[in-house]
């Protein structure tokens, strides 16, 4: 059984107060918080059934048990799904490194699933430092940890003032805009930063004039523009295979 | 003013049964409805607030003005946006061609979203035609309709029984899965299916093996795959900067 203050605790993330000011988040599913426990991450509490409990080995897990009706007020998900984890944010110490290294940039991508598949994108394709605008989707959003998949993971992300970053740090700036030279006939650096922006308003004016290179996917038919996520996915794949 | 009745008929959209079988379709907001506006899409009725309706120059227009809070209890969306229009479902009179066009094919895309933009990501790429398992999420349900931001006026998805379609086309079929060749050594042909599966199960045996070749995306990080949407954008943006 879980008290109604810890119930209420854990329904309280659904909202953006709870889940931008704690110091833990919620992470929800036998198969991301398998990964959780294989990874550095600190687990606080674990809530789950009885049935995820007697399978797991690790005697110094701190699991309390629910019901399943328990877990169905607690889920964050359309369904509850067996296990929920409270898992303490974690500190990077070391400062964020730009040299030799490609990062994304997102700025104000607000929509959480387009974030979250962005961070999945930026893993798949071994980029592993993602930094966003403050008024980008919050990484700790539980729509947003959910959807990576586990990539939070292994890719920092990390909200910043973006045009002091780029300023300091002087490397190629590749922005995703409707009028830039085609991607396929642009070669992208190893070191870097490709931004893209606002699914409605693009990448904003003072960032823009930041771009050393403007890149577009080359339209053959007439939607109007393409999704964030699937507009990253085709850079960051151009970006490998040249 | 709208009565009540009418009020729930347009509420009862957010559930399959109704979606599935109505001879129309809801479409929400002022910038989908202006492009059905422009199209040869019939549209039965629409919902809108007196702004919206005040912009517009048609006289043939079967508008409802309807109170800002009607619209609230009406929409399916998280906000009401101006105008709800209940759209006629379109017959197409042409049976599917095959021959000399790239099709899209979708195993069991069962996210909604997902499914909105693949279809809206073909239409950036100039596929337009895209066919879908029976199994998939419906083309009508509200939210794939919204997430195809109108490219659902230009790509023609048709659901259908796959296996029947490519034996009898008899053209090459590329199924993009995990193990395949890489597909930046991959020349994919003009013509020909590519073929991508459920979110999770990946596409059903009976269809793999019908397969003529597996395209995989090279992995350079640890995600354990790729949202189905941008795998979809990469092949076929690969397909056309070949």
């Amino acid at each position: 059984m879980i008290n109604k203050n810890e119930l209420k605790y854990i329904q309280s993330f659904a909202h953006k107060k709870q889940w931008a000011q704690e110091s833990v988040f919620i992470v929800e599913g036998p198969k991301l918080v398998a990964e959780l426990l294989d990874s550095d991450w600190i687990i606080e509490k674990i809530y789950a059934t009885v049935e995820w409990a007697d399978k797991q080995t690790d005697p110094s897990l701190n699991i309390q048990i629910v019901e399943a009706f328990e877990l169905e007020k607690m889920t964050q998900l359309q369904k509850p799904n067996q296990v929920i984890a409270l898992v303490e944010k974690k500190l990077y110490r070391a400062p964020l490194e730009f040299k030799e290294k490609f990062t994304l940039v997102l700025d104000g991508v607000q929509d959480p699933g387009n974030m979250g598949t962005i961070i999945r994108t930026a893993d798949w394709f071994g980029c592993t430092q993602v930094i966003v605008s403050e008024d980008s989707a919050n990484l700790y959003n539980p729509k947003v940890i959910q959807s990576t998949m586990g990539s939070f993971l292994r890719v920092r992300v990390a909200a910043v003032e973006i045009t002091d970053v780029l300023k300091e740090a002087n490397l190629p700036v590749y922005g995703a805009l409707l009028e830039g030279s085609s991607l396929y006939q642009t070669k992208l650096t190893k070191e870097g930063f490709l931004v893209i922006g606002n699914e409605s308003k693009g990448i904003r004016p003072e960032i823009i004039s930041m771009v050393t290179q403007a890149v577009s996917i080359p339209k053959f038919g007439a939607a109007e523009s393409l999704n964030a996520a699937v507009a990253s996915g085709i850079i960051l794949s151009h970006w490998k295979s040249q």
